[in-house]
């Protein structure tokens, strides 16, 4: 089941919520990852609580989404919705983030 | 004159610089107006001391620059620079900040 997806939010709440090195990192891994990924595998400086404040912030700018999965979570990007919103934002973001992804 | 350039700033504070409405309103009219223009064309929703803590805060990121232009200020937008050190994001923040600007 994936919860419902509200659109990709304002720019202002997008851009905030890429600028957190916690966050930007949950969303290189899955940007990396190519596909869904459970929660626990999207951080390791931070706390779980820590986590689950900024996976918030994630999918309210509509940036990941969550999937239930049994016991666990699992998250995904939203990188289609927030391309069609912001185009080549979400990629300068990333590529900056992860020298890998450079051209 | 123009103050001593430093390099553009981590990925972090640079997007959190752009993260703000005033901020990113006041890159949006450096860059539609093509040139360096004076401080008091940049804003107009804040008094002129929350304008200039903005105003520092973009210096730092290394999105804007200073040049004294005697009573007065005038500021660049180092686009040059942002896009050599990330390539596409200034274009993209902007795009989307900027209806007008996009493809």
């Amino acid at each position: 089941m994936t919860t419902a997806d509200a659109g990709v939010a304002d720019l202002h709440t997008v851009l905030n919520a890429l600028a957190d090195p916690v966050r930007l990192e949950m969303a290189r891994r899955l940007h990396d990852a190519g596909q869904s990924l459970a929660c626990t595998a999207l951080y390791d400086t931070v706390g779980k609580a820590t986590a689950s404040h900024h996976f918030k912030i994630l999918r309210e700018a509509g940036i990941i989404e969550r999937h239930a999965a049994g016991q666990g979570a699992m998250f995904s990007l939203r990188d289609t919705d927030v391309e069609a919103t912001y185009p080549g934002l979400l990629t300068a973001v990333l590529s900056a983030a992860n020298p890998l992804l450079a051209p």
